[in-house]
């Protein structure tokens, strides 16, 4: 595959969505993307054969390509001092906290989930996974995305295999795909897409910011061969968002000049951009107290459902863009064939 | 003054450009912009007699509009013991240290300075000055222009007298111009261009990260009505940066791939972009332990002198935005024609 078959791609987006969007997407002239990372390969496969009773249009399978880190005890006894006055708050015990869904890196059983399924696309996050699992999914004629949030990365991901390039603008909401640059690093996708046209020769996806017509075509004007979006469906029929994180973005789209987003690194342990909330503002945004990605969401997890229960947001991960202003209550169908009129 | 003279603005830039810049700016097409708030009332007249000696066209006045902030003993020793091992490294006395040139916010003396001498435009930086002051600069007929970094404070400053408003995307190199939001709320131009279009109904003038023919066509369809440009003429004749941080930019620039800014709030007390360099990944690019601005500036330019006498850039401001790869060593009269070339 030289092209991808649509100039949109709906953003996969971990814990907003399931097969029903991916569906939803493809049939409308998108391509739909499936986040992968929380479903065990039992989940994975009946999600994977869902989507292809529904549709025989591309789609696109997103793993993560993260380590998974040695935790120390020490690690988890700094944390737990850290969230303390939570822990106090909300009267739990940090030591029956319960693992619940981990994050899990691309491995053996999802690359063979791959072979067996032969998804037409398969996207990576933080980087690449290793040579063997990379050359498993290229044999199965599967063409291979990755993001770059600055040069040195999308340099990286050209130079290591991957067929399309997505230049991930700091706009973007959920989790920033940056392996080799800190968050202080992070650029704009305005400089970000000028910069790689001018070095990078694979094609490019633009990502992060773009919701409309203008913006799409700005993408386009600044060397994007295609748009990856995702915000403008958090609000859709199809996605999977809690009542409390529809209410805020709702709200934040209402109250325009006081919608504010951050970088946090709080609720999973690595940074990703949500509605700033308590537990961000009391704690500075990034702190390196908590457990490395993905084994911080645990904890933050059970304090964020106790607050859930008294109908408050202030633990709960707002995932979401800068540029939330044209997500709209409707169907998935009926945003990307509004996306697709902006072409 | 409904419409500015030009669709490019050369931005005011301190520290790296004085009356010349200017002058070459408005005498080939462009708006030409001083940036004066390291100036004092004697320099600042002598500036405004040189550019009005040399050309008839519309200038810009840039101001910084922060507050002054008392200092006490305590933040004083504070950051002396932060700063502690770079003063031994260096053998620097920190009593010993003089204030240097301070930046001072716009004030009476301004005022009747741009009373006398009639700028048709007048910026400012850090948000607007108080009201009888911003009054009297509206009463000699300049129009105002001020930068917003998210939408709120572009709303701010529709509301509160500016007849243009700057949507700085993070993307800009040297000092955000944020003054009601965080440094982690900062906005890519993408998504604050495309937001404030919906919101704004003065003319914006967009920044950050435009350099190229692509970048101004991009923040065109975005819906920028102006486009301000200050990075790309850093490697000019005019410019007066240090040859320490022109050779950075340059070294930067043909290793593309490495290239890397950050926001820190190190050199000054506020944030502004600038290339990393050690000073900045040993303290983590922000710090609560330095004086506020502008008074931090006094301790590191003491510091920054020694180094530079050991040829080191390890303790400049190597201001620079995110997109410098149109950087050229031209006079500013060739930067200013390829720059319109783009229209």
């Amino acid at each position: 595959m030289k092209n991808l078959p649509s100039k949109i791609i709906q953003a996969p987006m971990l814990g907003a969505q399931d097969s029903k969007m991916t569906i939803a997407a493809c049939e409308n002239g998108l391509i739909g993307s499936l986040a992968c990372s929380s479903l065990s390969p039992e989940e994975l496969c009946r999600e994977i054969e869902t989507i292809q009773r529904a549709t025989s249009k591309p789609f696109n399978l997103n793993f993560f390509a993260h380590q998974m880190p040695e935790i120390t005890a020490k690690q988890t006894a700094e944390q737990n001092k850290f969230l303390s006055p939570y822990f106090k708050e909300f009267s739990i015990n940090p030591d029956n906290i319960p693992e619940g869904v981990i994050r899990r890196p691309f491995g053996k059983k999802q690359a063979e989930i791959v072979e067996k399924y032969r998804p037409q696309i398969v996207s990576f996050h933080f980087g690449l996974p290793d040579k063997n699992l990379l050359d498993a999914v290229k044999n199965t004629g599967a063409v291979v995305i990755s993001s770059a949030t600055t040069l040195q990365e999308a340099v990286f991901l050209e130079e290591h295999g991957a067929d399309f390039i997505i230049a991930q603008g700091l706009e973007a909401g959920g989790h920033r795909g940056n392996f080799l640059s800190k968050v202080e690093e992070q650029v704009g996708l305005f400089a970000l897409l000028n910069s790689m046209r001018k070095v990078i020769k694979k094609p490019i996806i633009a990502a992060g910011g773009i919701a409309d017509k203008a913006s799409i075509q700005a993408a386009f004007t600044l060397g994007a061969d295609y748009v990856q979006i995702g915000t403008a469906f958090l609000l859709c029929t199809e996605s999977k968002i809690s009542p409390i994180h529809r209410r805020e973005i709702q709200k934040n789209i209402a109250d325009k000049a006081n919608f504010s987003t951050a970088l946090t690194n709080l609720f999973s342990g690595k940074p990703a951009r949500g509605i700033i909330n308590r537990f961000m503002r009391e704690n500075n945004f990034i702190s390196d107290k908590i457990l490395p990605f993905p084994y911080a969401a645990s904890a933050n997890n059970a304090i964020k459902k106790e607050a859930e229960k008294l109908n408050k947001e202030d633990f709960s991960s707002l995932w979401c863009g800068q540029n939330p202003f044209n997500c709209q209550e409707i169907s998935t169908a009926e945003m990307a064939k509004l996306l697709l009129s902006y072409l």
